[in-house]
């Protein structure tokens, strides 16, 4: 199980249509791939992060990782969103090491 | 409901027992505070994040995770364990925009 996750800023303001629609687009697409489990953003609310949001996401092993990372909708989500409207952000890829 | 996680690398070699040791320690420490609840301890295995490892945690609300942050048990782990042994961190507050 890899817990595949990332923290990043918009380039939009708080609180506008801009930032609330890449969110809902952003999960609508990513959510829809084979593959992907338990889906969720987050609004991220600590000082010591530049970061506003997060989204978080499961698969059941790398090569469903694999699948996800070069599905054409996550590679165009990249290219037509992402890349134009992050400002910057952070992955993180977790394997627990203790029980679920 | 606060998802707060800390993704971390430590001054001790990979593998080592000094390594080991950290982690349980701050697991069974951090996870016996009151209010502590969904405890896991991460190897973070993404090459995109210099850290190794992640602590999360949730807490019912913003109050619970004062408590925590101010318990002597906490405050005793950073001074003793945390400052010495970990060499980068970043932390990260997280609250859920999705339905969990």
């Amino acid at each position: 199980m890899i817990r595949h996750t990332v923290s990043f800023s918009l380039v939009h303001p708080a609180g506008s249509d801009a930032e609330a629609e890449f969110l809902s687009t952003g999960a609508r697409t990513l959510s829809a791939i084979p593959g992907v489990e338990s889906f969720v953003v987050s609004r991220q609310v600590s000082a010591k992060s530049e970061h506003a949001f997060q989204f978080a996401m499961t698969f059941a092993d790398q090569a469903t990782y694999d699948a996800y990372d070069s599905h054409p909708d996550h590679r165009g989500f990249v290219a037509t969103r992402w890349e134009a409207e992050v400002a910057s952000f952070q992955e993180l890829d977790l394997v627990p090491l203790t029980p679920q």
